[in-house]
C-alpha cells in the first residue's frame, strides 16, 4: 500500500463516525465472536466439504430460496465460473450471455475465457438492467444467461417486478437456462416486497455472496437442482475450493445471517431518505434518482482527487469519514462514489448526515 | 456421514489417547487462539490478497525455501494447478510430467485436464520415489516435472540427497523446469540434515501446505521468481482463489509455524523407534521399513475391516485410538493405514504405544 492509501486507512480508522457500510469488527473481535458461537453452538470443523455446520447452512439458504441444493464455495468468481462451466457442458455450446458490467466481464482476469474458452455475449445496456427486449436483440442461441441483480455499475438499479417476469419468460421460451449473480439479492428484496424465493423463482441456478451484505469473512452459496450442486461440487474440487476446512468463512457468516437480513428493509428506507437529501445539495446528483437498493452512486460535480481530499480533511478535522473511494465520471469535471447503506446509517439522520456532504462539496470546489 | 462412521468419530472423540497426527483444537478453541493471536500482533484483515499479515507470512516462507517471491492461497489444489499451468504457458507445451502417485492423478478430479487441458505424463515407479533414470526414460520434452516430495503413497519414502541432485541435474540439462509438490516438505528436512533452501535449491516453484503438517485451517504457499508468481495471482483471481479475507487461513498457519517447524526433527526420530517397534510384531510390515519422514505405511496381515473392529473395540474399552482409516492393500487379505507422528506420539514411548498395536493385530485375527 502507498503512502497516500496508508494515511487515508489510517484517517478511517481514526474516525469515530463512518457513513458507507455496516459496522465491522477487528479481527481479533471478529475471531473471538466466532468462538463464542461455536462454543455455544458445538460447531465441528467440516472436512473437505462435508459436515454439519456447512450441511445445515447449505440446507438453510436452500430452503430460503427455494431450491433443492446449495453447496457453499470460498468466492462468487469461483461459483459462477462453476454455473457457467456445468450450462456450457449442458447446453454443448460455448456461448453464454451476461450484462455488459458483470463481474466476469470487468474484475476476474477474463477467467471464463482464460480458464474455461468460453465465448461471453453481452446483453443488454451498461447503464440499465437487463430486460427481455435486450435478449430478444440476441439472435445467436446462449448456454445461458447470467442476470446481475441489482446492476451495481448502475447503482444498484433493478427491473421492475413485471421487468423481471418478462425476461424469465423470455428466456424459458428460448429454453435459455437462467443464472443469477445474486451477489445483491440481500439487498434487493425490499423492492419487490417480495420473499427471496420468489424472486429467483424461474432461474436455474443462483449465486449469492456472504461477504458482501451478510459481512461473513468470506465465501458465497451456489444453487440450483440436486443434480446441478452435485456437479458444481465436482468443479469446486477441481479449481482448489474443497478445502480441509470452510469452517471460519461458514460460521461468520452464519452467525450473523438472520440479524443482517433483517436489517435490509430498514436499510431501503435509510437510503431512499437519504437519496433525496443528498440530491437537494448544489453540485449533487444520485443514481438511481429514487433508489432501488441499500446503496447509490453519488456523482460529485467536482474533480475526484478533490472530492477525496475534502473528505480526508473532514476526517482529520471532525473525524467523520463521509464516503470511500471517488472515481472519475463520464461526465469531464465529474466523479462519483458508491454509497452503500448499513447499520451505520441507520442510527443517524439527514440532519446528522448531510452537513457533512455539503461541506464536502464546499471544499472540493475551493480552488 | 453414515452411521457406523459417525459412531468411530465419537469413538475417536472420546479416546483419551490418540495416536495419529498432533493435537489438534476443537473450532472454538482455534478461533480463541486465532483471536488471541491478532490481539497480541495488531493484526488487521487482508483484503483480496493484499495486507501485512498475509505479505509478512509470504515473505517469511519464501526466506526460508531461499525464493524471490511467495504467494498464499486457500489450496495445494488451486496452487498446483496454477503452477503447471504457467509452466505449460511459459514452455508453449501442454504436456508435464508428474509421478503416477501424484495428487494431481489421484485427488483432484482430472482438473489438470478438465480445466487446463494439458496432458500429464507418469514419470517414475508408484513405489518408488522419481529418480533421474526415470525422467531419461521419457522421451518427450515436458513443459515442467513436478516432483512429490515424499511420495506419501509409498509410506512417504524419499530419495537419496545425491538422487535428488542428479534429477535436479538431469532436468536442467534438458531444459525442463522443476516444480515440487512440497505438500510434506516440513516432514522431509529432518532426512536430509539440509536445510529447506538447500532442499529446494534447483527447484523452479515449490508448493507447500499449511494445514498438513503446520495445522492451520487450510491454505498453501506456492513460491518461485517474482515474475512467476506475479502471474500466479493473476490465476489465483481466475480461479476464484483471491479472497476478500484469508486471514483465519493465514493467521492459523503463522500462529503456529515456528512451533510445529521445531518438532519435525523429534517427530521424525520417534518415528524411527516406533517402525523398528512395529516390525517386530507378528503379522505388521512398515513401508518404509526405516522411515524417511515422520510418516509411515503400516501393513496389517488382516482384513481392513477386521482391523477397524479391533480398533474400535479397543477405542471403547480401553479409550486410545490407535489408527486412521485401514485400506485393503494389494497382497490379498492384507490392509495398511497411514501413521502421521505428531506430538501425539512424542510424549508416548514404545512400551505404552506396543501392546495397543499387539492386541489390535490379537483382536484382528480372532473369528
Amino acid at each position: 500500500m502507498n503512502n497516500i492509501n496508508l494515511q487515508r486507512q489510517q484517517l478511517r480508522n481514526q474516525s469515530q463516525v463512518t457513513f458507507p457500510g455496516f459496522h465491522s469488527l477487528s479481527p481479533a473481535e471478529e475471531f473471538r465472536a466466532i468462538a463464542a458461537w461455536c462454543e455455544a453452538n458445538n460447531i465441528e470443523h467440516d472436512v473437505y466439504g462435508e459436515g454439519e455446520l456447512l450441511s445445515n447452512f447449505e440446507q438453510k439458504i436452500a430452503q430460503l430460496l427455494g431450491k433443492p441444493a446449495a453447496v457453499f464455495m470460498p468466492s462468487g468468481v469461483m461459483a459462477q465460473l462453476i454455473a457457467v462451466q456445468i450450462w456450457a457442458e449442458q447446453g454443448g455450446l460455448s456461448r453464454f450471455g451476461l450484462h455488459p458490467t458483470s463481474h466476469l466481464i470487468g474484475h476476474e482476469e477474463q477467467a471464463y475465457q482464460a480458464v474455461l474458452k468460453l465465448h461471453g455475449v453481452p446483453v443488454g445496456d451498461r447503464l440499465a438492467p437487463m430486460l427481455a427486449s435486450d435478449l430478444d436483440a440476441v439472435k445467436q442461441n446462449l448456454a445461458c444467461l447470467l442476470v446481475e441483480l441489482p446492476i451495481r455499475c448502475a447503482g444498484g438499479q433493478l427491473p421492475g417486478w413485471e421487468e423481471l417476469q418478462a425476461l424469465k419468460d423470455k428466456a424459458r421460451e428460448r429454453g435459455i437456462p437462467l443464472h443469477m449473480d445474486g451477489a445483491r439479492l440481500w439487498e434487493s428484496r425490499a423492492f419487490y416486497g417480495k420473499t427471496h424465493a420468489e424472486i429467483v423463482d424461474g432461474f436455474d441456478s443462483v449465486y449469492v455472496s456472504m461477504y458482501k451484505g451478510i459481512g461473513g469473512i468470506a465465501g458465497a452459496v451456489l444453487l440450483g437442482e440436486e443434480k446441478f450442486i452435485a456437479t458444481a461440487r465436482i468443479w469446486q474440487r477441481r479449481l482448489g475450493g474443497t478445502l480441509i476446512h470452510q469452517s471460519p468463512m461458514v460460521a461468520s457468516a452464519a452467525m450473523r445471517f438472520d440479524q443482517r437480513l433483517s436489517l435490509m428493509d430498514a436499510c431501503l428506507q435509510r437510503t431512499l431518505a437519504l437519496a433525496e437529501g443528498l440530491q437537494a445539495l448544489p453540485g449533487i446528483r444520485v443514481n438511481p434518482p429514487i433508489p432501488q437498493t441499500n446503496m447509490m452512486h453519488i456523482y460529485f460535480d467536482a474533480h475526484q482527487d478533490k472530492v477525496m481530499a475534502a473528505r480526508d480533511k473532514i476526517a482529520a478535522e471532525e473525524k467523520h469519514w463521509a464516503v470511500g473511494a471517488v472515481r472519475p465520471a463520464e461526465v469531464p469535471g465529474w466523479s462519483y462514489t458508491e454509497l452503500y447503506v448499513g447499520d451505520n446509517l441507520l442510527g443517524l439522520s439527514n440532519e446528522q448526515v448531510l452537513p457533512y456532504f455539503r461541506r464536502l462539496m464546499e471544499y472540493s470546489c475551493r480552488d
